[in-house]
């Protein structure tokens, strides 16, 4: 999982010309518009789509191998790919990261938009039959932590936070509604 | 709201080189790789953000003004923004094409996967307090229809289709649990 904004375009996608950035017609906001073959270049926000992964009470956290966060933990998830359900994508990431093959609970579960990186991370609950994971090609370890071994202190990402926050919040009662959470920027 | 993919790059968005299409190291996928400034562009799904906007138990419409779907009905929604929320881009939507100021109503509706054109449509359900409501530019006229009214037969889009759907069985038992559909592409 990536979280750096995607750069902005320079030259066209489609005959490689050097795009102005300015408002087309009927459009309200700068564009990478190309003078060459007229193709309007549109940046949209990213979906990251992930799970909670539970065995028996315990949530399946991935120790990452690779920046940013490296050496600290996190939930799996990653970008979701074009030809994929949200659903597919949070099952694909989770098979990547954590080596783990989980049965996803529906509805969607915690979402948490990041309007500053233009990103939107969606996680799902999910179960494992099994306790079989380990690490993939991102992951040092992967490791089942019972709720109050959840490391708090190591875990990299904000939206991964927000989500098991929900996630200890929610098991007290036994309901996991929906929520919607956004993130702003951090201030020093 | 456009319904065509992106197309793919061809030119480097960075240094304007050609770019090749292949799978780069540690990647699983087919990408626009860059052989100049080693660049990789990845292409993810778009988000379309939208709402079901109801006053006093009618549901608020858009005949279409613009293709695809000129002179069609839809819901109003179109593709989230960089640097806006889900909620943000659905109220941002409904005022630009129905020129309706709502309250959106959390959690998030109906939530329609569509991969073959790599989009997640994700529909709030949204109440007007007035029936203050009109055209936007993309939109020849914004209308309030009675659940018996509702022109199914000269609707636009299958994900407002699928989300009406769901909003008229639900009105039945009173209760709008999130829900998930995936779309797959029509066959003749």
């Amino acid at each position: 999982m990536n979280s750096t904004p995607p750069p902005s375009t320079q030259f066209c996608a489609l005959c490689g010309t050097k795009v102005e950035h300015r408002i087309p017609l009927e459009d309200s906001r700068v564009r990478a518009v190309c003078p060459a073959c007229g193709h309007i270049h549109y940046d949209n926000p990213k979906m990251v789509v992930g799970t909670l992964p539970v065995y028996q009470g315990k949530i399946l956290l991935c120790q990452r191998a690779i920046e940013p966060g490296a050496g600290k933990w996190t939930l799996p998830a990653g970008f979701m790919e074009c030809g994929e359900s949200m659903m597919q994508g949070a099952w694909r990431e989770t098979f990547e990261e954590a080596c783990a093959q989980v049965r996803l609970i529906e509805p969607v579960y915690h979402m948490v938009d990041i309007p500053h990186i233009a990103q939107t991370h969606l996680f799902f609950r999910a179960e494992l039959d099994t306790p079989e994971f380990g690490a993939g090609d991102e992951t040092l370890q992967a490791r089942l932590f019972a709720p109050d071994e959840i490391p708090w202190e190591d875990l990299v990402f904000r939206s991964s936070h927000s989500a098991l926050r929900s996630w200890i919040a929610d098991l007290e009662r036994g309901v996991f509604p929906t929520r919607h959470v956004t993130l702003k920027p951090l201030v020093d």
